[in-house]
């Protein structure tokens, strides 16, 4: 937690470094230094980590530890991926994607598109999902690249992957993931889904910030963004040792929390955070789809009807409650989200929304807290009657 | 040092991580972890420790703070600024460049060549050195793009920046300089110099590894490489808190170490190593330029005629010394240094050079016992007369 007595449910924004991936990035920040290119005892030391660290994220993965390329961060491996298909696609001039990616794949895709490539979006609905029946469709011969998040980083919907790199597949178009808010969230197993490449954000998982991890699947063409020697000649730039230490132990420490009963316990807390808030706030409502595997565990994102979510999220902040106003990239900016938007909403709607990300020390009594405030906060901007109360709604 | 014993001459590879900038990094690994982009007090802080940083980087670097931008490292300042001032040339297609620079540049010069552009390399003559007459005649109203490095990574041998910087502008070319293997070394003031993008990695000035940043000037016409929001939409991507705060410590820390003397006391102990080893090998030479100010202060390049250097590194390394055959990042390759190869040296003299860049804890009695590493195994390989001494030598 970022300090006692505080609440924090942004853990899309970005999450705690675990004490494990502290102690192991400990060695590397504070004794061993040495270059793993360096040919000395010292380098070998350094090698061995970036190694173990491959194979704990390969572990993570399911996938073998030389199709993991280390980066610094999710938005590197996004562009790496996206540009690398691009070079290498001949002259296929078609991108397909979600109109719900996230805003530094937006922006590349927007670019993309100013020089020449045709982007088009699968239709999202009012749910926020993608129907996997629309994929086939819209993919052909001059499809270069699929882009499809594992995962929405607002809503928490869970896209299509699986189909879409089977679509992809079918018509020699390489196919992108963005798992960044998937990851660590929902188990991500590379030798089910067929995708090309699949990028991820150490520190949304309990790792460092500034590392990242592309996974290219063998046989894959590849282009670096970065041309050089490191990582097997596909990202140029001295190893970011301690780094990559940190966010090998936080893929260990994920993997284990995924395959133990906790991860359903967050989907609880969040279950009842969600109810809770539906109840007792008239006119709220949910925002993405709220059926058994459709979303990733930890989120929910919620419309408060004739309200402006930044004013409800600064009564939260000064109750020591942390959440989000959409994606905490765009924070500041006050523009409505462009997922929420592409899902249907009016703008108002769109802005009276606020993201609530659980982690895995969220706790019962912090998901009471939280609701409390927010019916303290409802009944002081009038929004919710004076009578409703936790007890009575859905904090149950 | 990388441990007890070790004499670390490979600064030039990577250098520790000072305490100081540690115990900068430590509250936002051990804490304070929230989002700079979070509208809370501990987002607040985040955002604190990434201005201040800035604050130090640009005084390190002589410009203003908005003109830095962070970067995962040197690499992606160098392949950022390259691709930035192409997209935005117009229909110039000619890049100018030395062929000395990193090899991460220079793959990505190799590419862009392929691509269609023209790259064209300013002669180096046999000390390393580009005379700065040579660079008006071959600029001109193709000239996209200046590419010279501040100096170079093997033999620390200092360029023509200034010069470079007035050709780009007084042909409407853009200028950029790789600083990665100048920065704390020698002063860089960008209120002189008029380049207008330069890059620098964290972790060549004792700073955290995975860190980076692009001096972007003022006015500038700029093409993000990661679009997106943060950074002034210059650098999308979560802010790597820590290592900008470490970084940041750094820079503030060269910028001492610069106006100490303590830079001219390396200096010495460099030039009684390049001194003792030229004296007591036969046949060694100094490859680049040695006269005041033509190279930073703690680097030598020295090749050992008729000796592997590959294999002299090893008795080194057997002896707890750290040095480095050409270019760290190209270790394990045992191609001859293609920055040695353009000073005209033969693939046997370029393979029998080894580098020794020291740094600031390098010490008298460190030189003092590498060159009598160097004195034995030179011996040993039959290469230095039974007679030869460091005492005799030059080792004063």
């Amino acid at each position: 937690m970022a300090s006692d007595g505080i609440v924090y449910l942004d853990h899309n924004a970005t999450t705690p470094l675990s004490p494990r991936a502290l102690a192991a990035m400990m060695p590397f920040l504070s004794g061993g230094f040495a270059n793993p290119s360096s040919p000395s005892p010292e380098g070998e030391d350094s090698r061995r980590a970036v190694s173990e660290s491959r194979e704990k994220m390969a572990a993570f993965l399911g996938c073998r530890p030389p199709e993991i390329v280390f980066t610094g961060g999710g938005t590197e491996g996004n562009v790496t991926a996206i540009l690398s298909a691009l070079a290498l696609s001949g002259d296929r001039r078609e991108i397909l994607s979600t109109p719900v990616e996230h805003p530094s794949v937006m922006q590349l895709l927007d670019r993309l598109g100013r020089q020449g490539y045709r982007v088009r979006f699968f239709p999202v609905d009012g749910d926020g999902c993608v129907d996997s029946r629309d994929l086939s469709g819209m993919a052909g011969s001059d499809t270069a690249l699929i882009v499809m998040m594992w995962a929405n980083n607002e809503t928490g919907v869970l896209f299509p992957v699986e189909e879409a790199a089977a679509v992809g597949r079918s018509v020699g178009a390489r196919v992108h993931s963005d798992a960044v808010a998937a990851a660590g969230k929902v188990p991500i197993d590379l030798a089910t889904v067929g995708v090309d490449t699949l990028s991820l954000s150490g520190h949304k998982i309990y790792g460092p910030k500034g590392t990242g991890a592309l996974f290219v699947r063998k046989g894959t063409p590849f282009e670096p963004l970065f041309p050089g020697s490191q990582e097997r000649k596909r990202r140029s730039g001295t190893e970011n040792v301690p780094g990559i230490a940190g966010m090998g132990e936080a893929a260990e420490e994920s993997r284990s929390f995924l395959s133990s009963g906790s991860v359903r316990e967050t989907g609880t807390l969040r279950d009842r955070l969600e109810r809770s808030v539906l109840e007792l706030f008239p006119g709220a409502f949910l925002n993405g789809k709220n059926s058994d595997g459709s979303r990733v565990p930890h989120v929910t994102n919620i419309g408060f009807s004739g309200m402006s979510g930044e004013k409800l999220l600064h009564r939260l902040v000064s109750a020591g409650i942390r959440a989000s106003t959409g994606s905490a990239c765009s924070t500041g900016s006050m523009e409505p989200s462009h997922v929420l938007l592409s899902m249907g909403l009016s703008r108002e709607e769109a802005l009276s929304s606020l993201r609530f990300s659980l982690g895995r020390q969220t706790t019962p009594g912090q998901i009471a807290r939280t609701i409390d405030a927010l019916v303290r906060a409802g009944r002081d901007l009038g929004l919710v009657a004076e009578g409703a109360a936790p007890g009575k709604g859905g904090a149950r």
